[in-house]
């Protein structure tokens, strides 16, 4: 098993002005493959504390990656570290220049002597193309055939490299036969407690492929990962495990790896042919925003009311205010009058309402903070749902969020109807 | 000048699964009071390497701050490892255990003996209190009179234990002099090249306070950091220059330090008794969520449409078919019937309108993606703003809710009145 670590270079990283987010991703890919990371570092612009942080983690593992200070100014250091690590000199790579030349051709920009550094790369170093900036990034080899792979900081430079440059490096290097699949499978409207219940008996049995629970807010994601020789056969590993999730989280599972819960949702909407309105009050436009975030989001959404204040529940929504008197804003009889007005007032199937109280104020012995009541209205009837949540207001208008989404979720999905209207 | 390397501990970060949030919250903190880190560190749950990450560092640094590793389970081992490089043994901190069994008994649950293992701390460390958990924290010196000061890597113990433990130790034992103060106002409406313009010559003479200007999407923000003996010393220093930037930027520094954009405006709309109501096309009610999250918002904020679809625009904002046949849904005379029909709806002072394309299909040479127009009605007429913002979807639908509330802030801020309606 080939072995690696990580050194991120940028003294704002040292001073907490950046958050790396470099690191764990290429940490992530690398577990994906199969390398085993020892350890991470961040060190500053500094070419001896760089070198030197070069030199004791190649004394560790077989190799270490860097990200950051290949750029043209004075403070990228990262280059010439890495020579003086390895002990070697930094000569022009030709083609290199020529990209770069034509790049700065193109944009009509003048490219200064400082640009130059950057087409120089380690003696005998394989150089990494960026399809996305001027910065090359390149792999050399020590001495005692150990390697150090660097690329640039920025991430949308940084993630072509590694997946086109260095995995395939490190695959053909170490021939790592370990293929890593994952699938990850999102459940909804089911506690970690009853996934644990109900997988057990995988959990305690399964080695290859692994099964794990991970709890988000207000949902949990099922994680299934292989270990095989090859991509077919990690595929063979995780199906049958994959299968027999479905079948026992049936129900629950909106999507797998990418899709998202509003994505899910908009399936749903697409493939019955129905339309979608929201009545927010507590979360305040996030639920249409998260809705709207999905691109094609005007195929299946009309838009919403953010009913902010009771007026504007009673004049847009046409909420009694009989009922806002008696029940008060935050019942179950105004998330269903909010349901039923906004689907009515926007023309749509199916509205969507949720009024509740995300604090810091506003909490009471009967009604107390984080208290949210949700309504979905379609031309049969009506369906209401109450939450009791936790945490700040950030918190709970999050959760809120995400539990109205799961709701609607579970309700376009089941083939059960609505309960009719009262008369 | 005291420095510090930082050591997060937990074999989740070297696969990728949890960003460290701890350790650029550490740096930042040791960066105000003026202490040096030279560099950073992730190392797995494993003893050997634990330790011989510490020994490294000590080697390099006056001291390591670790995070994690604390807990009562196996995997817990930074404790054990620091023991290890400082060669000293564990001994039984007889207070952290009474403090434990306390917890314990007033929550029902029975202490387990690996709980007991959280109350050792290495012989003649100084043990910093938990107030947030069971697992406490040290402070130990090695022989060399260097030192470990290890925190668990739960943030909420870690960053009390940080300021009221660890950085008072760090004042005392290296009497740092050196107070830091930085002040960043953050501004909206004017570009970073502009704001180099008008302070280059601050930006050439001054060096302490330094200046730094950062530029965020669509808004810029300005940081003054002065080094001082004292806190006095410290706002002595930063006082002139903040005063001098106020008077550069006027008009364009919506906030201090931790003050929001949606947070100003609110403050705004109080101090002037008046109240909003928005209408989103393109953000999707991005704006009405990001004015909601600020607490109290409803004392200003009505509520919103979001009007995804043209019929809603027309059915609910009155924005006329006629508009829409002939300008097309993203035009300026339609942001202006949605603001104006908005705050007529609701019954708020202000409207505030947004319309827009935010790709990725949707665009056409007239009408390109990111275009974007914003609309602000009040009793006395209109005002309206075209963009042209770039990006993918959700980089468009962010910068247009930041440019939004910032063309919103403008004017409520300006005197100016807005323009009559038209006949």
């Amino acid at each position: 098993m080939a072995s690696v670590e990580i050194i991120a270079v940028g003294t704002e990283m040292l001073l907490g002005q950046l958050v790396d987010t470099n690191t764990p991703y290429i940490a992530s890919k690398l577990a994906e493959n199969g390398v085993d990371v020892f350890a991470t570092h961040a060190v500053g612009d500094n070419r001896e504390r760089i070198a030197a942080a070069v030199r004791a983690a190649l004394q560790r593992a077989d190799g270490v990656i860097t990200t950051g200070g290949l750029g043209p100014t004075v403070d990228d250091l990262t280059k010439e570290a890495v020579c003086d690590a390895l002990e070697v000199d930094a000569e022009l790579h030709e083609p290199s220049l020529r990209a770069m030349e034509k790049v700065f051709e193109k944009s009509g920009r003048r490219m200064r002597e400082n640009n130059r550094k950057q087409a120089l790369a380690p003696r005998g170093a394989v150089v990494l193309e960026n399809h996305e900036g001027t910065a090359p990034g390149f792999i050399a080899i020590a001495k005692n055939q150990k390697f150090v792979a660097s690329m640039p900081g920025v991430p949308r430079e940084m993630k072509p490299m590694l997946i086109e440059g260095v995995l395939p490096w490190l695959h053909r290097r170490f021939n790592l036969s370990q293929h890593i699949r994952t699938r990850t499978l999102h459940t909804i409207g089911i506690a970690e407690s009853e996934i644990d219940h109900r997988i057990a008996d995988l959990f305690a049995t399964l080695e290859n492929p692994k099964i794990a629970v991970l709890a988000h807010q207000f949902r949990c994601d099922v994680k299934i990962m292989a270990k095989a020789a090859s991509e077919d056969d990690a595929i063979a590993l995780t199906a049958p495990v994959e299968h027999e999730l479905l079948e026992r989280l049936d129900g629950h599972i909106y999507g797998v790896d990418d899709q998202t819960l509003p994505g899910a949702i908009h399936v749903l909407l697409q493939q019955t042919r129905r339309t979608l309105a929201v009545a927010e009050s507590c979360t305040g436009g996030s639920i249409a925003a998260a809705l709207t975030s999905v691109a094609g989001a005007s195929k299946s959404f009309v838009g919403g009311i953010v009913s902010y204040d009771n007026a504007v529940k009673s004049a847009l929504l046409g909420v009694r205010a009989d009922e806002l008197e008696r029940s008060g804003a935050v019942s179950e009889a105004v998330a269903a009058q909010m349901a039923a007005g906004v689907r009515e007032k926007l023309g749509s199937s199916i509205g969507l309402s949720i009024t509740g109280i995300a604090g810091p104020t506003g909490g009471s012995p009967e009604k107390p903070i984080g208290l949210v009541w949700l309504g979905i209205a379609d031309a049969s009837g009506l369906r209401t749902r109450r939450l009791q949540l936790s945490g700040d207001r950030e918190g709970i208008q999050s959760r809120a969020t995400t539990a109205a989404l799961g709701f609607l979720w579970e309700t376009l999905n089941s083939a059960e109807p609505l309960a009719p209207f009262k008369a």
